[in-house]
């Protein structure tokens, strides 16, 4: 193994982290926590991994359609599906969240919870990210990946609290992230309790359940973990609430954002963007005093090798 | 720490455990997991603690209309909260579910998930079992305690997984079971993010968001811990899905059901029980080779001294 954070420049965000890891596990400080207190959480999309051009889970949602697409001839007459089975995405964006729900319901339902992430498994490990060049399993921030390992080395128990849909996360985040299935809190359909063939399963619905997004990340962490975490990391206004709530805390607290401001190794954007659109929540970041991670200027490294 | 499963008999059943976890756990044994897969579930209600006279969550509930009622007058005329405040048990029985939802959005609701958790902690702290007259802390079963510590020995993770709602639950678990927030599954309610007095809190709506019985369970099991339990303990027919779930996994499975046939130390009951009625799943469990657990025959100690 490598040095702890060693993708990690020495600016005063890494001796921030370092800083309060050091406070929060050090026996007698003002500021320690007990080990089942020591409670980290992660967005996903433009946190842990990248998000450009597109969420990677709507790049396999899309390669999902095409796969299933032979079976489905009606799908071409759908606005939303005809639109990506014929290759026009500018018309697929006009369909907005209908066309999601659409392309999702088609995609991600009518197959047990278990088939489903078979299929997530097996796309993870043979396609490859269309603008990095690379399988999934390599596009993880290298930066990122190092910090889940040091706070694990001391304590703390990392989970991910991602708008993404929690059956496509929890196929690959032990891989991955080292993040077991049970620490993923994800948006989530509904489930139905069937016996098909025989052998009991969860089927999944075409209805949504939970939207872990903004203000659905705070109701998600709460339902799922039933207490504040103590450091909250995220990359885009959706997380703006989570870090609020996790603020709002007792005691010592550590809120950061990723700020994607390197165009040359990886993306540059912020506020107006289409995806991961960084505005509200990264002048509130300004104005508390909460870390701004800036992978231009932090990170010496962005990928794995 | 006295020996493991002190309070169990040398009967089949503890073999039964003891080689479960022993072939689960030896590296090289055909049914070997790795300690990321050792998933064991548990109801609480009746499996970990009595469930008699009542649910004690409801014994909770009666106490906290009573403690709240001087300040809501209307309830008396409630046909529900009516007939709890004027001590006419048979009176509510008869209001059925919609009594009991009803005591539910009047006790439950309303306030900050944080602050319902530091009521059900100094109710826990204070109030006394009716029957038992122990403190609800000493009421759990010792021979379970004594298993859950087992488990964890062995690398297992023990999950709780009961119709009881979450944050009452998740208020004691940890003291109680050793069970962390996190690993608690229970029923929900809705909740909303809110600034309140300027601090971001979650408050309980009075408004069911998932039963966590009967088919619930595997639901809840699929939504919160991503996968099969290897292991799954319950008492009653509401078990009974979740114990079919786990025994259509592949690979060693350890299913049980404890059987309260102990009227002497603790109560007696199956089919036909108000509470806790124990029938479908028992003859299920004879049929299937499920470990039946007898109070009677298999502890010979009921509760903590």
């Amino acid at each position: 193994m490598s040095a702890p954070l060693a993708s990690w420049n020495d600016t005063p965000t890494k001796t921030a982290i370092v800083d309060f890891v050091q406070r929060t596990t050090t026996e007698g400080s003002a500021d320690y926590l007990a080990p089942n207190d020591r409670i980290a959480v992660f967005d996903n999309d433009g946190t842990l991994w990248t998000e450009q051009p597109a969420y990677n889970q709507l790049l396999f949602a899309i390669d999902r359609l095409k796969a299933l697409a032979p079976d489905h001839p009606e799908w071409k007459d759908d606005p939303a599906l005809g639109a990506i089975l014929s290759g026009d995405m500018a018309a697929f964006g006009k369909t907005g969240m209908k066309g999601i729900f659409t392309l999702v319901a088609a995609t991600h339902a009518g197959i047990s919870t278990e088939d489903f992430g078979k299929i997530v498994r097996d796309w993870i490990a043979t396609a490859k990210h269309p603008v990095y060049k690379r399988p999934y399993p390599a596009t993880p921030f290298e930066p990122m990946l190092e910090l889940l390992d040091y706070l694990r080395a001391n304590g703390y128990i990392t989970f991910i609290v991602s708008g993404g849909g929690v059956e496509f996360m929890r196929a690959f985040t032990q891989e991955a992230y080292g993040v077991p299935p049970q620490q993923v809190i994800g948006s989530t359909g509904k489930t139905e309790f069937k016996v098909v063939d025989g052998a009991p399963v969860l089927v999944k619905l075409p209805e949504l359940d939970a939207i872990n997004d903004g203000p659905g990340k705070p109701v998600g962490i709460d339902k799922f973990l039933g207490r504040r975490p103590v450091m909250a990391f995220g990359n885009s206004d959706g997380d703006l609430e989570m870090l609020q709530y996790t603020a709002a805390g007792d005691g010592a607290r550590f809120m950061a954002l990723v700020h994607h401001d390197d165009a040359e190794r990886e993306a540059a954007y912020d506020k107006g963007s289409p995806i991961g659109a960084l505005d509200k929540a990264l002048t509130e970041a300004n104005e508390r005093g909460w870390t701004v991670i800036s992978m231009k200027d932090d990170w010496n490294s962005i990928f794995p090798d």
